[in-house]
């Protein structure tokens, strides 16, 4: 897991935002040489792939400004300080869906841009789905809308670039081959 | 595609790098309010799901700064100003293994980490692998090393972590999907 260490010379802070700073560190490679590399560090976080009885998946639709454009994904959030992932993937299943769910499994963890970001998702399995009767806020500067589409409808929106998430191109595949028939 | 919009009050540049750039926008929501979101911007990526003739992925395992370890993933690399993703694809397959390929399918576009980038990823399957003689240079700061694993080792793999990347994650699924009996 150390294979090809690339040890920090010297690491300087650029950026701490609301969400993602930003360091650009002095490295010594395998080699002996030096380089630059400009790292991103993010909290982590969670994604839900939720499963209705019929075998449907749940999606929600946001704005995305890094990209200039709205895409669906599958439900997702920032880890808070200190909370448990499997809260997270509780509560921002929640809030952007309106749904708890009696089943929630972990699947895996993966890093999304190792190439200059520290963030990894923690993805989940929620089923066995319900709709909850008080439902709790979106954040404040949050707009979603919900779908709930079949694994058909899901490939035709990979085909078509309404779902162009990672994450979500991996929920489809991940539902074609364990739910699709 | 333009739902939710949220239109740019301002765009404060932070950083400039080698690699990525960093800024922070004050953009105006579809509430009427202001809030502010924090962009990488990246020049996007390939990736490539190399299959041999016998159905073995081709892996590469390199440090990852960001992450401090080293990962197991598809051939990938950055777009190279005004370069065809499929250029990018034939350059770093054989940049990072010393492979070329006869076939090359464009598979899909994904954006990595929508939240806060607008890193995109063109993803590949290249197939009819030949070894190429005079074998390309890697970049100067890069050290890889080439694996050749079959669906259920690459399985395996991300069980135990040493896969723990969205673009692999994603490839191991899709081999499992077309290609696992």
């Amino acid at each position: 897991m150390k294979k090809f260490e690339e040890k920090t010379i010297h690491s300087n802070e650029i950026f701490k935002g609301k969400i993602i700073s930003l360091k650009v560190d002095d490295v010594l490679l395998p080699n002996g040489k030096e380089s630059k590399r400009e790292i991103v560090n993010h909290p982590g976080a969670v994604a839900v792939i939720a499963v209705t009885d019929e075998g449907k998946l749940i999606l929600v639709e946001q704005y995305r400004k890094a990209l200039e454009r709205s895409i669906i994904e599958i439900p997702a959030g920032k880890l808070e300080p200190g909370e448990a992932p499997e809260v997270t993937a509780r509560r921002e299943l929640e809030e952007e869906t309106g749904l708890g769910c009696h089943t929630l499994t972990y699947l895996q963890t993966f890093a999304t841009s190792p190439g200059f970001a520290d963030e990894i998702i923690h993805l989940y399995v929620a089923e066995d789905l319900f709709e909850i009767e008080e439902k709790a806020e979106l954040d404040e500067d949050e707009f979603v809308e919900i779908l709930k589409v079949s694994i058909d409808e899901a490939e035709e929106m990979v085909q078509n670039k309404r779902i162009y998430d990672a994450k979500t191109a991996f929920a489809v595949l991940w539902m074609r081959l364990k739910r699709g028939k």
